[in-house]
């Protein structure tokens, strides 16, 4: 027998940029938003029925049909919006999961009306809303950041295919894409929290002496869940963005920690989940 | 109580090209590898200690280095070898993730030597080595296809924010991702194994009247199960890639399924595994 | 005194697909257009007189009403008529210039109506119209091309910053951006042309013995020249994305030419127009 | 006879960094670079002759070189340098281009050793030296603007395929890549006229009534040409990124200038040099 197994379809990519002129200077609003759908389509797939099948389509034009009168606020309220919107719209709906990715613009100088993007970060949300009710996460990508001391690796294994030198003094360098996960029913101000679990990130990695890649996503996410109640997980995928020192002893240059050639490919990749435990 | 949850860490984006010389023509092999440890690596997140933590450098070495004696036939094959070669390179591993992509060359005419990337479709595989021997996924990416007929939409529920018309004929065009599971512990040619569930990909995709993309999936998945007894289970991953029949109805003009605005924001995403059913 | 210098304007990335369906296989038009004007223009800048700017999105709804009728043949054909059309319609227009590239897509197997995109390379074109006629370049772009032997570079000057070795065995790799320019006024056939020329391009690669990648452009272009002469001159921009053989020696393995890393940073670029003299 | 005509080799995409570590908190200078040379190198073509061909290798080796002692100020300074270096190195150069495009990294709070990317601007050089001495073009690219009144784009010819209404008051924006040059010979602090020119860019940018994006182009060039003495020229491509409203009164609801597509194909494309003329 054959069967349709874990499914999800939606629409991606629906870009919506929302002015908000009432203010001084103007506010703008810029999404880029994608839906998925779960739940009991498998008709759809075996028989062509697609009496279920809210158009995507439709999921773009409501979008920007409930833009006016509820992105008003942060985006995960709009992401809760829009995911309990589809949730109701179709009854083998049984999971809808909202993205959102906030592109940030800052007005020029003191004029109401000219703004210049901020490329250096993206505030991104996931929601998924199911009849038990929301469950949020937020977070950060594209945001490149870099420790020009206090990162070391060193202690690793040694085989015959290594060749890398132990150092206690690198350059770290990645491209960050962080999430964390609020804690369920929590009751919260989504703006306020971003703005402060962002800076406990920044701080934290700051702060901190690396001793590799990985224990820094430990002191990064430990420090957020220390320091806010409300997140009961951090997720990090963290490139190791390698600077390699060029060697500039065949021309009797001396480089001490000064040049580097910085690379992307390879690069390490390191996720990892850190959590709250029952223990 | 704070803990690591799921993590994994590897080496992304290993560029390696091997030159078969003793054949005529050359034959070239053009991978991109990317490693993936898990296992108990909590210590190198909590503690800072890498004494388990096989360099990312070195599995990059790895990969250069085996690549001369192991690297002679399918790359589901040269996966297995790494990830066997990294499950017993450390204790602490409990599961090496290797995926490959090839990259396609072909001889130019009649040369030796002078070659020309087919860049159409890109071979993908990804396995997984346990103590319990590996799991082996093959796939495509980046392979781009279009329906000119054949493809409808309809029968889809309206509310008030629909406003897409049904239609019985309509271009659908996707850039294919798609994959297949093994069934574990099968001997395999992978070669033959790929080129004739490719073969079937294409052939369902070509034969079939498309209700929806859904529909398509499970037409495409179903052949691929009931043709391929050593495949499992088949994931896709389909954007649907909209093609907008233009309006020039204001210029006197007929445009009778001929001309189209090719898009790709936004677009729909439909993604579903099909699979054997103990039924 | 302040004045307006060289300027131009228009639309880009119009992307449009025709499908002729009188024909089995159906065919599949698959275009990139951008169109850009020059005249007398000064005084849009100067006065914000938009009196003699066709919109841009004009120019758009333009190529859709015309592929109709008369994309029936060549790119090069098209972007003539569309020259032509835009010369004419605003009386401050000297120069219009039409940019097209064409997406190959080839039938799936003997399926009438399916098809796969072939991404291995981008047919171009570059037709100037002024009122002394049409100036029709073609060419190709995202052609990977390489060669794994008969490619040497040595004899070139050594100071305190070179450590490059001689070699008399390298691999080239580059990925092709070439274009060809057509004797003015000649009557041809441009898809009969491209191909030929498209031929003895990758005959000219394959052929050869290269010294450099300089020498590389002057055969290939020197070999268009001789074999066709309604060509006046052939323009390439190759980057020569360098394959670096792994040192595998500090592992105890051999590599005679056979492992390479694959880079794209940084990478030679080397850019020459090879054209016929009147000496 | 055949010839070669315009030609240039050299090396794009040198991934460079350094870290000024004398002072709290430590400067970051992230630079792309690319190098080419100009001159008589026809023999490198015709005759495989590299004796006069220096090794794009030695470019980049020269690049990391001459960053210890020679980038301690603006990247124009830093590129005169290397322009200078490379048309001493070989008799047959003629011209040295030297392209720079520095990414910027911002300290994190007050910590001397942590950095993120500011990733909204790119600034950037180019730099040609000859025996005449070098002509130096500063500029910046990446950088995304929007106006979200005051802008308007009315009074352009209509013929039978012109659809655009007329507007008062649309969103304008695009992502500035722009350069002027300054005037040979002068003397200048390339730090400080870039803050200056950058300044009333963004300035001109966000006070003007634009009456379409030919016209912004004028008023901030010209204005950057009246208040910069040490420019001579100011060139601007502008791609104009629609954003169309949405209709939303299918669904009864209204959308004053509020809700919006953002779109980046097509686009509109204008391009112009504003510059002192003799009169």
């Amino acid at each position: 027998m054959i069967e349709v197994g874990p499914n999800s379809y939606g629409k991606s990519t629906i870009r919506l940029v929302k002015v908000v002129r009432g203010e001084t200077p103007h506010r703008v609003r810029d999404l880029t938003i994608a839906i998925a759908l779960e739940g009991d389509f498998a008709a759809s797939y075996r028989d062509g029925d697609n009496s279920a099948v809210i158009a995507t389509d439709t999921m773009k034009n409501t979008c920007y049909a409930l833009a006016g009168e509820h992105l008003t606020g942060s985006i995960e309220d709009f992401a809760i919006v829009l995911g309990r919107h589809f949730l109701e719209a179709g009854s083998e709906v049984e999971l809808a999961r909202v993205s959102i990715a906030e592109h940030a613009w800052r007005p020029i100088g003191d004029a109401p009306d000219a703004f210049r993007r901020d490329a250096s970060e993206t505030r991104t949300t996931n929601v998924s809303v199911t009849n038990d009710g929301p469950w949020v996460e937020a977070g950060v990508a594209d945001l490149s950041v870099m420790k020009t001391t206090r990162s070391s690796f060193a202690g690793f294994p040694r085989d015959r295919f290594t060749t890398l030198a132990e150092t206690d003094d690198r350059i770290m360098a990645t491209k960050v894409r962080a999430s964390w996960a609020y804690a369920r029913g929590a009751e919260l101000d989504f703006d306020a929290s971003f703005v402060a679990v962002r800076s406990t990130f920044l701080d934290a990695f700051a702060d901190h002496d690396s001793e590799s890649v990985q224990h820094s996503i430990w002191v990064i996410g430990k420090a957020i869940l220390e320091r806010h109640p409300e997140v009961d997980e951090v997720s990090m995928s963290l490139p190791n963005l390698h600077h390699w020192t060029v060697d500039l002893g065949p021309f009797g240059i001396e480089n001490d920690r000064e040049v580097y050639v910085s690379t992307t490919e390879p690069h390490g990749l390191i996720e990892a989940t850190i959590r709250r435990s029952d223990g």
